[in-house]
C-alpha cells in the first residue's frame, strides 16, 4: 500500500517494467495519461521510419515490395500482434483502419448467419462500431442493429442474432467484458462474436483462443504505440477463415494478386481479409511499437495496470473527496480496463486546467475525466503527482476564469 | 526531332521542368522508368516526416489532432489534389486506399440508381477495380459487373447501368479514354460516371470539372509519389454529395464525430465520403508529393510526357527492329497516358536483365515490359540511354542465362 510520494517512488525503482520507460521520447514537464487515445512517440521510430525512407523507398524504389518484404507486413506485423492477444500468427493482419476491419468482419458474419439479422451490441458503444454496424446493417437486406442498454445484452442474446459485437473495454468507462462469459453465451445462441479490442491489446490480458473467440479488431494508435491513425488489426479464427468473405474484396485479398486475372478468387486464409495496397509507412511505425510491447511480459502489464490504477483511486478517494468527483469506472480489476474515468459537472474546464499544469487526460461527453494509466511508460510517482496536480487544480479556483468551451478533442 | 544523345542533353537543359530532378532523391546508377507503379522519394519527405514524429507525435502528443491540423490533413490534402484532376477543394478528400474508396463510391453510385443494376467496365481493367466491382455487386440484390472488350464498352451503356466505371489511363497499355466523350454518354443514358485516375492525376491532364464527371478515385504512391501504400484520394462533384452515401459510415463521416453520439448522420459534403481515423503519417508523406506536383506547370509536364513518350518510341523503332518487340501502346497523344508497354514473347527475362543494368521499369503478364516516362524527374537523355540499355540487353544474349523465372513483381 502506497501513501507517501517516497513510497510512489520506490515502487518504481522496484518495477520490472521500468526499462521500458526511456524506450519512449515523452516530453519534460508533462505527465502523459492519454495513451489509452494516442501512445507516445518509441525512441527507436524515428531511426526505423528513416531507414525506411531512404533505403527501402529511396534506394530500393518498387524493389522493396520484394527486398524489403513491404508486401509481407501485413501477415508479418499481425503475426506479432496476435502473440499480445491470444491468437494464433495465421489469424491476424494489421490494414487499414478499425472502421474499415470492422466493415469487412460485420459483413462477412451477418451473412454467414442467414435467417438471422441482428447484429447485437451495447449503447453507448464507442461511436464508430455503432456507424459501421449501422452502414452493414442499411447495406445487407433485413439486417438490423439492436443496441441495448449494458446490462440487458447479455439476455438478449438469442437465436435472431448474427454476431454480437462488443468493444471489450469501454472507451468512458473501462469497464470490461467477461470474454470468455459472453463468447460462450453467443455461442450457445448459435451466434458469432467480435470484440472490438481498441482499448484492451497491449493493456490488458487478451486470450482469444481461450475464450474461442471469433473475430476481433483493434486500435493500432493506443496501447499498441503504432503512431497517428497508424494501420488496425483484425482477428479470425482459423476454423472460420475459410467460410467467410469480406465484402472489400480488394486485390490483396486474392488468391493470386499478381496474376491479375480478371476474377476475384479469395486467398486462403486470414489473407482474404485483405484489401488494398498496404500502407508501409504506417505499418513500419506500427511495427516499432508492437515490437516494443512484445518485450514486456504481459502478466507484469497487466500486474502494473492495475497497481496504477489503484493507486490512482487511492490518491483520487484521500485528496479529491468533497470536490464533486465520482468515479465511473469498476473497481474490481477484473471488471476494468487500463483507463479510470471520473465524472464531474465542471469536467471539461478541469481537464483544460489540468493539460495546462501538464497532466493530459482527455475529456468526454458529457462530464468524463479519462485519464490512461499505461502501465508501459507510466510510473506509480507519475500517477502520485497527477494527482497532487489534479488536487491543486481543484484548490485554485483561478481554473473557473478559464477561456470559454472549444470544441472536444480527437480519441 | 531528337537523333543524337547531345540533342537529348540539350533537349534536357532546356527543359523548364529540369528543376525538379533535384527534388527527388533517386538513386545513383540508376533510371527510373517505374514511377508509374511507386514513384520517388522526393527529398523534402525526410525531413518533413521526421518533423511529424518528433515535434508533432512526440511532443504534441494527442494535442497535435487539434495543433498540428490532423484532423483536416484528408480535406486539406484533398484540396490539393483538386487542382490537380481539375475539381473543387471541397470535392476531393485523400483517405483510405483505392480500393476502399473504389467499394464506398461504387456501392453508393448503384444505390443512387434504382431499377438498375449493371457497373459497366472493361474486361481487363486493373484488377483490383474489378474485384472491388464483384465485391459490391455481390452486396447489391439485382446488382452485377458487366466486364465488355474495350472497343464494346461505349456502345454497352445503356438504360440498365447504374455506373460506368472505367481507368482513365490503361495500367497495362497506357490506353487513354476520351473521358468528355465517355462521361457524356454514360450520363445521356442515367448513368453515373466513375473514372479511376491512378494512372492519370499527376502525369496527364485531367478536368473533372469540364467533362462533369460524377465520381473519382486515385492512388496516392504514383505520380503523385506519396509513398509506398500511400493514402489514396476520392472525388464527388459537388452537386451529388448529399445525395450519396457511403456504406462505410465510419466516424470521421459523421456530421458532429465527436459529439459521440449512437447515431450515425453523414457529415454535409465530401466529409461524408471519410470513415476511420486518418493515416497522419502516410498523409505526411502524401502531401509533400502532392506539394511538389501543383509546383510544376500542368501543360509543361503533359508537353514533356509526350516529348519522352515520342522519343522512346522513335528510339525504339531505331534501336530494336528485328529484337521481336511489338508496341501496344497508342502512338496518339491524345488517346495514351504517360508509360509505353512493349510486348516480347521473353519479356520477363528480359525486364529481370534492364533491372539488373540500372533501368528500372517493370513486367506485367504474360508478355508486357512497361516503362513510366515521368516528366517531373526523368529527361530525355535517361530515355535515350535506356533505350540504348535495352538494346546491349538484346545484342547480348548472356540475359538468356539468367534465373528461372521467379514470381511477379507488385502493381
Amino acid at each position: 500500500m502506497i501513501e507517501t510520494q517516497a513510497q510512489a517512488r520506490a515502487a518504481d525503482a522496484a518495477d520490472p517494467l521500468r526499462v521500458f520507460r526511456d524506450r519512449f521520447a515523452l516530453p519534460d514537464g508533462v505527465i502523459y495519461l492519454d495513451g489509452n487515445s494516442l501512445g507516445p512517440l518509441p525512441r527507436a521510430t524515428r531511426g526505423r521510419l528513416d531507414a525506411a525512407l531512404r533505403g527501402e523507398w529511396g534506394d530500393g524504389l518498387i524493389r522493396s515490395w520484394n527486398d524489403a518484404d513491404w508486401i509481407a507486413a501485413p501477415a508479418r506485423i499481425g503475426g506479432k500482434i496476435a502473440r499480445l492477444i491470444g491468437a494464433a500468427a495465421n489469424e491476424v493482419v494489421a490494414a487499414d483502419s478499425t472502421s474499415v476491419n470492422l466493415f469487412k468482419l460485420l459483413s462477412a458474419a451477418v451473412r454467414a448467419r442467414p435467417g438471422r439479422g441482428v447484429i447485437l451490441t451495447e449503447a453507448g458503444n464507442f461511436p464508430t462500431d455503432l456507424y459501421i454496424a449501422q452502414g452493414v446493417a442499411e447495406s445487407i437486406p433485413g439486417a438490423e442493429v439492436r443496441a441495448l442498454p449494458r446490462e440487458e445484452v447479455f439476455d438478449a442474446i438469442d437465436s435472431d442474432v448474427a454476431v454480437v459485437m462488443l468493444t471489450h473495454v469501454h472507451y468512458k468507462t473501462a469497464a470490461r467484458w467477461d470474454m470468455a462469459e459472453i463468447t460462450a453465451r453467443a455461442h450457445a445462441a448459435g451466434a458469432l462474436m467480435l470484440w472490438d479490442l481498441s482499448h484492451s491489446a497491449g493493456a490488458v490480458a487478451v486470450d482469444l483462443r481461450a475464450c474461442d473467440a471469433d473475430l476481433a479488431v483493434g486500435c493500432g494508435y493506443k496501447y499498441l504505440n503504432g503512431g497517428p491513425g497508424a494501420p488496425a488489426f483484425l482477428f479470425v479464427a482459423q476454423p472460420l477463415q475459410d467460410g467467410l468473405s469480406s465484402p472489400l474484396s480488394g486485390w490483396m485479398g486474392h488468391a493470386s494478386a499478381f496474376d491479375f486475372s480478371d476474377d476475384y478468387q479469395p486467398a486462403d486464409g486470414i489473407q482474404r481479409f485483405l484489401c488494398g495496397t498496404p500502407p508501409v509507412l504506417g505499418l513500419t511505425a506500427l511495427e516499432v511499437g508492437v515490437d516494443i510491447a512484445l518485450e514486456a511480459d504481459m502478466a507484469d502489464l497487466a500486474r502494473k495496470s492495475a497497481a496504477l490504477w489503484n493507486l490512482f483511486a487511492a490518491r483520487i478517494d484521500v485528496r479529491l473527496a468533497g470536490y464533486g468527483f465520482e468515479l465511473i469506472s469498476p473497481r474490481d480489476p477484473a471488471a476494468r480496463g487500463s483507463h479510470i474515468s471520473l465524472s464531474h459537472p465542471e469536467g471539461y474546464r478541469i481537464m483544460q486546467a489540468l493539460i495546462a499544469r501538464g497532466v493530459i487526460g482527455d475529456f468526454r461527453d458529457p462530464d468524463v475525466l479519462r485519464f490512461g494509466l499505461t502501465p508501459l511508460y507510466l510510473g506509480h510517482e507519475d500517477v502520485w503527482r497527477a494527482v497532487e496536480i489534479l488536487h491543486s487544480v481543484m484548490r485554485d479556483e483561478a481554473w473557473r476564469k478559464q477561456a470559454e468551451r472549444a470544441p472536444g478533442r480527437v480519441t
